[in-house]
């Protein structure tokens, strides 16, 4: 089969690559409906993260089960699943308190824009949707894979509840996402920080009720005139940056909550700060697993479409195309259809 | 009057300082029934915390409403109330949602080494206690002014609930006053991480129920051992060190959450090893002023005794005395009773 590789920075190739097996007895074989290009596969493709050698990528997935191994039990062969970035047992401790991203057993499933995808884990990592869905469904079911999985994960470490105002910090997928998930809890005022237009809309459609286009200090002070001078009750952290953080943090009122899913590249929290910031913070890499239950629900009944990041859908051997469109900012999010 | 002036590094005096008055209409006068030596009054004694000029110390007090301004309506002369360090106005938005530490208005309250105090805000900042106590009662009470309440909210925010297993890191007073807190709020075991035999003993009456004499990494495996690997659910941090707070973060299981109160000094968080521990965190100053009423409550019930943390009593003139004791660890908290 062909699928994506990375060479180095902005060198993704579309090409051969050994087709996956069951190797493990507790593995499944995915028949890729659609998969996709992340925010976070950027930096290795930007070489901001290098690479040591050639590197399959894609870590979003979802599609129809073509094989099981022997051990497999409540996933079949013929259904339709999605599956989280992390592979996991769904039983250990750390899975059985809903952080399977952190399962013992975790494995990180990176091999996704192609064809054909073994899954490790296959009955704690996938997750059937009630039928096989209509190809107008797959992009709000493969978002639930990452993006809005973590999106949702951000809102809910921020611990956005009915009528509070949130603050979200990102307009990429993850940030746009975030505003769908609080809008979806309940928050009365949601507040986007981002300086796109076209992304400025899709977060008026999301929910968002206020933009603030300015960054940094000048972002806080924006946060903190629309809020009577205290700050959001909940602010939602998806980029990853020291700026980024530091305006998550010092946007929120004290007493308040960042949830932070912006996987940190070069963060350095100041123990004193954050003490007298008096905020309440979590995050990390996002326990899609847990959600996806009540995630596919909601998108199964039209509740939520989040498949409307996707602003650029591509055949999968234009996967090239894909990265550069989103690296030059052309597209927030590109599907990809094998 | 004659009340404790710090001059430099181990330079404690008790000395001829102004009669504090009623400077504000919202202010009160107490004369003390009893104040003490702060672990933090231990930075500026020791001069890692430079001071610049000649400074009244002490933050914790509690005695009799000797004045009351103009405007001050609930307070009364006569009653027996105590204070937090920070003054509130206990209205501002910071105040309503239980962080009177970060209140709007608030100010710090550090000359209580005295026999007079003036306490501005008084409505919002002094709580009465039902009657006036008896003289065996006031050192439990005198403990609600700082270490109890900020013990106390270490636990709050580390999510102490009943059943979980909770790890203590730091055995000064306020360190084993979070074990009574713990203890009180129904967890099922407490891990007490202290060197000191003195300290074991009373974190053991306090209801510790497991001792942890390693510190840094070797305190972190130890913890993991005796949680079937997975760390503990809550971890309060009473220290405000790097390795404290390295320490606490490590020691909390996924999803687990960690209650900082030690006052950080020199502390970094790195962002990506933040992101990857899972863990909730929370902290800063403690709003003691949300708690007061519920642990006065509790002291005056007889429920808790927290003021067997004073295990050298002496009077106010020998001040200098009582922080020499807990400088050379001969103390764990000195009362002075002018």
């Amino acid at each position: 089969m062909r699928g994506a590789v990375l060479y180095g920075p902005r060198d993704v190739r579309f090409e051969e690559r050994e087709t996956p097996k069951i190797v493990n007895p507790t593995d499944a074989i995915v028949r890729i409906s659609a998969t996709c290009v992340c925010g976070s596969d950027l930096w290795p493709y930007r070489g901001i993260q290098p690479i040591g050698q050639p590197t399959p990528m894609g870590h979003e997935y979802c599609g129809i089960v073509e094989e099981v191994g022997q051990v497999v039990t409540s996933i079949k062969v013929g259904q339709f699943v999605i599956g989280s970035f992390f592979a996991s047992d769904n039983t250990c401790p750390n899975c059985r308190i809903g952080y399977q991203s952190s399962c013992q057993h975790a494995e990180f499933v990176g091999t996704a824009q192609a064809p054909l995808l073994r899954v490790p884990l296959a009955d704690g990592t996938l997750v059937a949707t009630p039928d096989v869905p209509s190809r107008d469904m797959v992009p709000s079911l493969l978002a639930l894979s990452d993006v809005m999985g973590t999106g949702w994960f951000a809102a809910d470490a921020a611990n956005v509840k009915p009528g509070k105002t949130v603050a979200v910090v990102g307009d990429g997928a993850v940030g746009l996402l975030g505003i769908l998930s609080a809008k979806q809890m309940g928050a009365g005022r949601v507040i986007a920080m981002s300086r796109h237009v076209s992304r400025q809309k899709l977060a008026h459609e999301f929910g968002a009720t206020d933009i603030v286009t300015e960054r940094g200090n000048e972002g806080v002070e924006r946060i903190k005139q629309l809020t009577n001078g205290i700050g959001a009750d909940s602010v939602l952290e998806c980029v990853g940056t020291q700026q980024s953080m530091m305006q998550a943090i010092q946007s929120t009122r004290r007493g308040g909550y960042v949830g932070y899913v912006g996987v940190p590249h070069g963060v350095d929290l100041n123990g004193e700060q954050l003490f007298y910031a008096h905020v309440h913070l979590h995050g990390g890499p996002a326990p899609v697993r847990r959600f996806l239950p009540e995630l596919i629900s909601l998108v199964w009944n039209g509740k939520i479409n989040p498949g409307k990041v996707f602003d650029l859908t591509l055949p999968l051997d234009q996967v090239a195309e894909g990265y550069r469109a989103m690296d030059e900012r052309r597209a927030i999010k590109t599907l990809l259809r094998p």
